[in-house]
């Protein structure tokens, strides 16, 4: 199917940056352990689709997350192509700053959580604490000129906790912001989220200065708002969103561990709507389709699944 | 997992209809026929969980549909509760309107086409002969005292045709409201139909006098457009929906053929901006949960899968 005439939605931005996460984020979850090579290979054809703002990796202790052990390796693989300002990489603490400096990166992401609860399970402390973890790693990168990301997790619902007051969430906003981070990524990390609340931490993100080009948003596909809401940000001015190529990010066959919000349907929709992305659609539904057959099942990209029949 | 804390969703309407069309065009492409007795129980169990607004039946030539032969049969296993205003049953000709009325409906829906190509293939006419078949049908259905609706197929992409013109879609519907129906659902078959044609669609048709209040929106979500389409057509004043309990419609497994929006997912994001639909979500899950396990395979609903594990 040709993707039908443009149509100006109005009060989209003219041009959006996808932050595409599907090499780090959407793999991390993966039960098996994809080859070096074929991260390399992925985060290339990616590239070469158009995605340039591309995560690679993660310096995490690889005893967490032992799909990303081989980071320096995937790093290695990539030369030139997985360096510089448009390649972030995650790292936790200073430790995986030492080793993501070592390996010459350019840019580099930590990870905040807008719940005590999942603070202490995903980095094994408090709220503050970890924001202070992070006051020396955001220091010593920005000393060697890396542009910095902060991911807030748990932005609109948290599993054990359940709601998440709009204040608690403004305040670790508030609080990554100061310590000079340049860019955050405000997380629905279990997709419960519907618009209003949307709306209501743009507005209220802003009220405390942090104003929307300083903010990306990253929505997962649990609940089935992940566009919807990606667009309502959209309409408020936000014009980075992180996507996963072919949804990949969590088991398709779980429960609660949906993908992230997939490329590919967001740029049908970016695409009808004319705005700019610099991506070509047809590559980046081609190398989902290439990386499904490497892992062995489909890709629940609903794009993917209508262009390509899988 | 809970519902988040509500917030409204500016621009959004207070309440919203949803048309439930799952027992209809849910179940007409599965390939297994459905007993009656499930239809009926479905419908039931629909009705009983808010949703007042249930398509039933087709009355349609049993030989192009089969799935949907027990039409009679089924409205005589539902008694009072299949009659009414409120639930209508599909009739494309006089014949079927016969079939009808011998049922004791209380409200009927013909279909067209926004396409040439799509009209001969469902209807065997022209879009013009089709229009000309519908008229007896609404002129007698208005003279029973029915409520009448009209479908209309293709309103943004014909898989043959591609693009549809926006001015031969406002034709049909122009035409359509001219015999005299009371509103009409415009329908993306194909689920191509990105955020900024919804919005031009709309305004082209209140610009030849067919307000918001004449119009329900039919999204189907096959490139993952479906629920972002109909929150924008809420936006810009629609209030009825068309959903279907469970995403049912068409096969999961098969290519250009997803489903409906599902209601459960729709509920969710209504529920979340607070618009009220009379609706409880928990029930219709159950129902989805109960009709897979009649079905023998999982819903395609996100909101099914994550709130039933399934």
């Amino acid at each position: 199917m040709r993707m039908p005439q443009l149509e100006p939605l109005p009060g989209l931005p003219e041009r959006v940056t996808i932050y595409e996460v599907g090499a780090r984020d959407g793999l991390q979850n993966e039960p098996t352990v994809v080859p070096a090579a074929v991260k390399a290979e992925l985060i290339r054809r990616l590239v070469a689709a158009g995605l340039d703002l591309v995560e690679t990796t993660s310096f995490v202790n690889p005893a967490w997350v032992p799909q990303l052990a081989d980071a320096a390796e995937v790093l290695d693989l990539l030369g030139d192509l997985g360096r510089g300002p448009r390649r972030p990489v995650l790292v936790p603490n200073e430790r995986g700053l030492d080793r993501a400096l070592e390996a010459g990166v350019g840019a580099v992401a930590v990870f905040g959580s807008a719940t005590e609860t999942f603070a202490r399970r995903n980095l094994n402390r408090s709220v503050a604490e970890s924001i202070a973890m992070f006051r020396p790693v955001v220091d010593r990168a920005r000393g060697e000129g890396l542009w910095v990301r902060g991911y807030v997790s748990m932005c609109f619902g948290d599993p054990w906790e359940g709601e998440v007051p709009l204040g608690q969430v403004v305040d670790v906003c508030r609080a990554l912001i100061d310590l000079g981070i340049d860019q955050l990524s405000l997380g629905d990390t279990i997709g419960v989220a519907t618009g209003g609340q949307v709306v209501a931490l743009l507005r209220a993100l802003d009220a405390v200065g942090i104003g929307v080009d300083r903010i990306g948003v990253h929505f997962h596909d649990t609940y089935g708002q992940a566009l919807a809401n990606t667009l309502r940000a959209l309409q408020e001015g936000v014009t980075v969103v992180d996507s996963s190529a072919g949804g990949l990010g969590g088991c398709p066959y779980a429960r609660s561990a949906t993908g992230n919000l997939a490329t590919e349907d967001l740029l049908w929709a970016l695409q009808g709507a004319g705005v700019r992305t610099g991506v070509d659609l047809e590559a980046v539904v081609q190398t989902s389709r290439w990386l499904a057959g490497q892992m062995g099942r489909p890709s629940p990209s609903r794009v993917v699944k209508a262009l390509t029949g899988d």
